[in-house]
């Protein structure tokens, strides 16, 4: 049987280009001598759909779709996913439906029995869970399908109470096929691969994974489809960050061969190297899926817009991105000319504002309600939102899109002004870390200088008020990154990261302050996601709690 | 028995408040010669925790505080709430959990099984849930205890494939005790009472139902406990959005009797009513659980931002409540009158900052960019962006909260500037529709005139642009409001609401704008939540989708 993985692309929503995107390469499957082709995870819809699911009339796109689809499958057989319909009459309204179609019919059904329901995941939102499952014949093998989380009941860690494949191998399947909607994080792709070999390994049996790849909004699913023999040994990786197709022949012992050269990674790349990939897809797509073609930003001299500039200059061209400079009474010359140098090596659009006479203008017009009170956090902030009603309005003068350029450390702490810096469309680098933020210049920097040197080596400073500088407010980024990683990522107690050796006030501070930015966070635009927990739809907290606050 | 039921308002992880709050209630409870009092569903974290839950250390402070509560148990025994670490391997890590607690120690332990994971539920994303279940024997009587939505899975539209009071009647339990985190929408009240009377009734026994009352953040809990014979008759309804301590005596045949005056309504509140208390419950508890007093809002003249200021003065009084005059060249005479004549009726604070003089400074400073480019939205955004820029300047320097004023039918159709006037701390009618709005305004007028007759009656203008009204973009309310919550609260279909009988180019126009402005909504304050599907944690959609868009 030979074997086609399509990893593709698809919009949330958009029957039209994504039904025509799986015929197409039906088509090419066929047209190669494919007897089956097997997309991803709820292709036919896009994932994740999120509550456009609980529109009877969305759900009666995605059937029709796999109509249309099932139509093109004469001399092929295909698999796809689809929400359908639980025609049980207990339990949630929807499946997360695999179909198994061939002949220009729906032969089989497999529904997800493990629903994620954590982090970015709501699946147990829609879907109710499968408790039955067989497997399906075709071309003298038979088959083992599963959806992405039904492979993922670790023997370790089990998140569930049941492991599909446990009651599948007793109908004696040769070959596992999965398909998945698996987003990225700098640290998943392993972690992946060690998954799926252990199942390939723990039944016995070849498998063949195939993954989404795209940006949805925040969400950037990295490809990275698989195929292992049935030691656990893989056996190919598809591109990561791509669409991609491959052809595999799967002999009735189970041996898995190709005949096209193998994209499998020679070595894993680094962490900063995958965000850098990551970043590129999540700006790509987030512009090309809402049918805007230009990005706006401001350009500080700093080092997160500096990084942010040259990220979109990459992803849509430097003749896409306008970079304004909007100096303030406070921007030194040294920020106005690495500014200007970023500009010059990138080759992008640019103009300058000075805010001076903005600024001027709301503090003459608040002096009798401000009655010579002291500068402060007030007149800083006008600062940073006068930047942002300049920035809107080239964008609603001239269609471009704001790029935000926090990053992770402050959006944590709540280093930021809100309608101010904290303004955009998309957040580009909110879940980097400043640390992070310089080993992505330098990365950037790999070939030669695109981001000027004096940006990444200055002391950071908002440069809101006289000589600011970063560690006036907050602790050394080294030390405030370490300490956010472990509460953010690691869920750490306070305890637990003062035993670690941090100093107990910096600690106890750091956690506080990162609690009462809650309310900043959520006005925030949705941000890339690169780590295993980035704020946004993956991490929700009370605004108007008390803990650790 | 003697049966104490506690309506109590908890403040999601403070413990200390919380803890002092349940204890002396238990003290009071004994005083009055009570053998059990019982308190809402999570008492002890306080409902929704969301991922604090994922915290070991806050789980770990649950556990203290439970202790704690124990102590005081002597002479009376008392049911609370609480997340509770699952002892099983499999599975989420955490039980939501009722202990009964008894001579100082949790003699017994109920765990949740039916965990809504829909609208503004998460319950799945940190619970196991519970498939064994027993009664508690306690003075004689038999108890079946559950938690809120283990009454719920009606025989009409069963959610769940199981039913926990099924498995408990077995026991032939005595009496029925509920504990719950049931949110207010304006029409739950009713369906809240049929269906705990259907339970009373299905199982023949006395129901005594606990609820929270008071606000965190958006969602807001109106209490309304309750007590049923085992016919479903409702005996008792104990008061809506406030605290409340009742008792009740149940004898060994099932008969419930109570000494005090009963707070049964004799009527049921109409909607509007019960908006306008849940509205100032979510001001209050924003206000007071975040430790600010004083709230700021920008008063234009027109109806919503009138309604929000009384809405202020009432929850917080007029003395807390600064409301800001922000006219631009575009302002009418008779806005400006209006505006004052709200706060001349209100007595709040208030201070007026013409905009002209910053709304020219950003004209003049793009010109460059604008090159002469006709007036457009870009303008009129400015002025909107200007007055949030003053606004918050306010705040910031004398500490201040900004009270949102965009209603629902803007919000939907995204008639608002983002960084202008859907900036905000929390949003108060972000969930009323503008017709409800003006119903709001006539109640809020019914002991004489508080919102000026003007600002009712003239038609609605954003007064950006000479002799704009709203009506110029968007159809008339009337009809815009009805397709809204035909399209939101009833998740209808395009063909489905064109088949009522409204035009199908407005109604296609309609769902694509609502569609569209999803990148705003995401960037808006938390919307006080009044309706059974109100935008935020409620609704969840992508935003680079493309669906009827």
């Amino acid at each position: 049987m030979k074997i086609a993985l399509a990893q593709l692309n698809y919009h949330i929503g958009n029957f039209e280009s994504n039904t025509n995107k799986i015929i197409d390469h039906i088509r090419k499957a066929r047209e190669n001598g494919a007897d089956l082709v097997v997309f991803a995870e709820l292709c036919v819809s896009g994932y994740p759909s999120r509550d456009f699911l609980e529109f009877d009339e969305f759900i009666d796109l995605c059937e029709a779709s796999a109509q249309k689809i099932a139509e093109e499958c004469t001399d092929i057989a295909c698999i796809i996913g689809l929400p359908t319909p639980n025609d049980k009459p207990e339990g949630k309204e929807l499946n997360n439906t695999a179909y198994f179609i061939e002949n220009g019919e729906v032969k089989a059904r497999a529904h997800k029995a493990l629903l994620p329901n954590y982090d970015i995941f709501d699946e147990y939102r829609y879907f109710e869970p499968s408790t039955e499952f067989s497997c399906i014949e075709f071309k003298g093998h038979r088959i083992a399908l599963t959806i992405c989380e039904d492979l993922w009941n670790t023997i370790e860690n089990p998140l569930y109470i049941t492991r599909p494949m446990d009651i599948l191998i007793e109908e004696e399947p040769d070959v596992m096929i999965n398909i998945a909607a698996s987003p990225f994080a700098y640290n998943h792709d392993e972690e992946r691969i060690g998954i799926l070999s252990d199942n390939a390994n723990r039944y016995g049996l070849p498998l063949f994974y195939v993954n989404n790849v795209g940006a949805q909004t925040e969400l950037i699913f990295d490809g990275g489809s698989l195929v292992f023999d049935n030691t656990g040994r893989m056996v190919d990786e598809m591109p990561y960050f791509e669409e991609a197709m491959a052809y595999y022949d799967l002999d009735k012992q189970g041996n898995v061969s190709f005949a096209h050269p193998s994209t499998m990674r020679k070595a894993r790349q680094s962490d900063i190297e995958q965000i850098h990939s990551a970043i590129l897809v999540g700006i790509r797509d987030y512009f090309y899926k809402s049918g805007f073609k230009q990005a706006i930003l401001g350009l500080s001299g700093g080092i997160d817009s500096a990084v942010v500039c040259a990220l979109a200059a990459e992803a849509l061209g430097a003749e896409n991105v306008m970079a304004v400079l909007l100096p303030s009474r406070f921007s030194s010359d040294h920020s106005i000319k690495d500014a200007e140098d970023l500009v010059k090596n990138l080759g992008c659009m640019h103009t300058t504002i000075p805010i001076k006479s903005v600024t001027e203008a709301f503090e003459h017009i608040l002096e009798p309600q401000f009655k010579g009170l002291p500068f402060n956090i007030a007149e800083e902030n006008i600062q940073s939102r006068s930047r942002a009603v300049l920035l809107m309005a080239m964008c609603n003068k001239f269609g471009y899109i704001l790029l935000n350029t926090s990053n992770k450390s402050e959006a944590a702490v709540g280093y930021g002004t809100l309608y101010g810096d904290m303004c955009g469309g998309i957040s580009v680098i909110g879940d980097v870390y400043k640390t992070q933020v310089f080993e992505l210049a330098r990365h950037i920097n790999r070939n030669g200088e695109i981001i000027p040197e004096n940006s990444i080596v200055k002391p950071p400073s908002a440069e809101l008020r006289p000589n600011q500088k970063d560690t006036d407010s907050l602790p050394e980024y080294e030390i405030l990154d370490q300490i956010l990683a472990e509460y953010i990522e690691g869920r750490s107690s306070s305890a637990a990261i003062i035993r670690m050796g941090f100093d107990e006030k910096t600690v106890r501070r750091v956690i506080k302050l990162t609690n009462l930015a809650e309310h900043k966070r959520y006005q925030t635009p949705p941000i890339l996601r690169v780590s295993p927990k980035a704020f946004g739809m993956g991490r929700r907290m009370p605004i108007v709690g008390k803990y650790l606050s």
